[in-house]
């Protein structure tokens, strides 16, 4: 009998992930029947949101992964095969692909074939974080050519991705980052304005990068970042409300200043998504991503850590702002 | 000479609005040329906007007004003739209707034929607070056939006049007004649901009227009504801003629970808007809810206070809500 190991949320999260929010469980995989198979983890994702979801205790934790498989009992998923899935924080996965009801929950798909690429950018650039930027900046914001777009997290896999798309689209690209070797990679992939958040004041700042204001806004940060960024918007601005990294550890209600008052009379357009909901057009997403990788126009990086035993560690790390691009677990 | 009078801003607004703020001036008014006329206010609206907007201390308090020409130079504006326009809190106004650029910042109309209805219309559901509600719910929310929306300032002029409009639409409608008697003329004129805010608790009255959540929500008041009405929103909610009332009169930034985790984790749709943005739609939605009030599909109604002289009195009581429907001062 195979076994899995699994890590597991074994209290809920309060104030900043601590170790003891999270346990390694074995568990037994059971004898395959028609249409199942069994896929060993290589590259598990990390991201942001597994933070901020409210999910039971005792639940494995959630996220994608690229696998492996194993052994099969169903002929589309041969032995060797790379599939990646919503299958958690697991080191080898139980899929029954006959079941259509699981293999919806789990999002299971085939690994495309990414020519001398790694598959794990199908977690990344070319998966959930470079759809997020695709359709999160592009339906929400619904850029136009010359104008200002505002993106935090400028160096992490969705915002560095949101500022490329927006040099695309001939916009003018202002990106916030925490540290200068970040600044300096977002800089070269094209963004017209870099500012280290933890060094530059963000009014002054955007002063200088936006004296006309901002048009579009893609916000992965929240928080003090979201209400100073709102008194640089634009008559008819948008906001594009993807996450909100700097509240998620946060254990009492935020407060705030009032933005409703700005939105009213800035007359924004403030939205939240999950990019689940544009699911069924992720395949003109990702070649649109695949082309423009192709093209040279959007660059990409992966901070790739080793050891699933390591996920704890790696996604407290995350949290903290260690990866620069897409942060990825190698198993 | 004619001479006309008008209210000054003597100081800034700090707090709520006091008699010391306003000063009643005199002023000349010039002899005719070709294509003026001068008027006298018979109707005057005032408008919680009055006390958001930020204008320059000694100007003329803003405002729109229906007056009857009294002299004029201008064929198409014959003695008698009734036009409505934004000439501020005047008396007496002077109007060079030759000039494009004039009649587009007073936003110069002639007074429809409202039949036996009195002119005053055109300031209230006829007018910017009717066009308010036709375009800033219908537009921003784009509600849909049973759904749920809640209304706030439902006795106001335009609250009223959206939860109307959203039985018309086939919604469900939870209405929020401020005295036992705003609340019985809400609950007469169609809504679902009409609670107390005074006296009722918000989160109570809404999982009672929406244990499903809400999916429009049109906000008059923001603050704490707000961040309350935030938690009852259904996923894909749309909420309106057309207003914050409640707000209007904080002299220091109000602090307020970060509504930005609820916007991304209900994937909400908030927009603010000022109605002048549909200005060229005007006709079609004045046309809409004429034919409605003839069909008796809308009710409304008017609080008339006399006298010029009393115009910050009257205004000061409108902002504590001592108004059904659309306040209106008779010259």
């Amino acid at each position: 009998m195979l076994k899995s190991n699994k890590w597991i949320l074994a209290t809920k999260f309060e104030g900043e992930p601590k170790h003891s929010n999270f346990k390694l469980e074995e568990e037994d995989l059971p004898a395959l029947k028609e249409g199942e198979f069994i896929c060993d983890a290589v590259y598990l994702s990390v991201d942001p949101y597994m933070r901020a979801f409210d999910y039971p205790v005792e639940s494995c934790i959630i996220g994608e992964q690229v696998a492996r498989v194993l052994e099969s009992e169903n002929k589309d998923y041969p032995v060797g095969c790379l599939v990646q899935m919503y299958s958690g924080w697991r080191s080898r996965s139980f899929v029954n692909a006959a079941s259509r009801k699981e293999t919806e929950e789990i999002h299971l798909l085939k690994v495309p074939d990414l020519g001398e690429r790694e598959p794990s950018l199908a977690l990344g650039i070319l998966g959930m974080p470079g759809m997020t930027a695709y359709f999160g900046f592009l339906e929400i914001c619904q850029p136009k050519a010359g104008e200002t777009v505002l993106v935090n997290g400028a160096a992490g896999a969705v915002g560095s991705a949101v500022g490329q798309i927006a040099k695309i689209k001939g916009c003018k690209v202002i990106g916030f980052a925490g540290s200068k070797e970040k600044c300096d990679w977002v800089k070269s992939i094209g963004f017209d304005h870099v500012f280290n958040y933890k060094e530059q004041d963000i009014d002054k700042s955007l002063k200088e990068a936006a004296p006309d204001g901002v048009d579009c806004y893609f916000d992965n940060v929240g928080g003090n970042f979201t209400s100073k960024a709102l008194q640089h918007m634009k008559q008819f601005g948008r906001m594009s409300v993807c996450g909100g990294i700097s509240v998620y550890n946060a254990s009492q209600p935020v407060l705030t200043p009032d933005p409703f008052m700005t939105i009213l009379f800035k007359q924004l357009k403030v939205e939240g998504f999950d990019v689940m909901r544009w699911e069924t057009r992720f395949p003109e997403g990702k070649a649109e991503m695949k082309k423009w990788i192709d093209e040279g126009k959007i660059k990409y990086r992966e901070t790739v850590e080793e050891g699933f035993e390591n996920m704890p560690k790696i996604f407290m790390s995350l949290l903290k702002g260690a990866n620069i691009g897409k942060m990825i677990v190698k198993a």
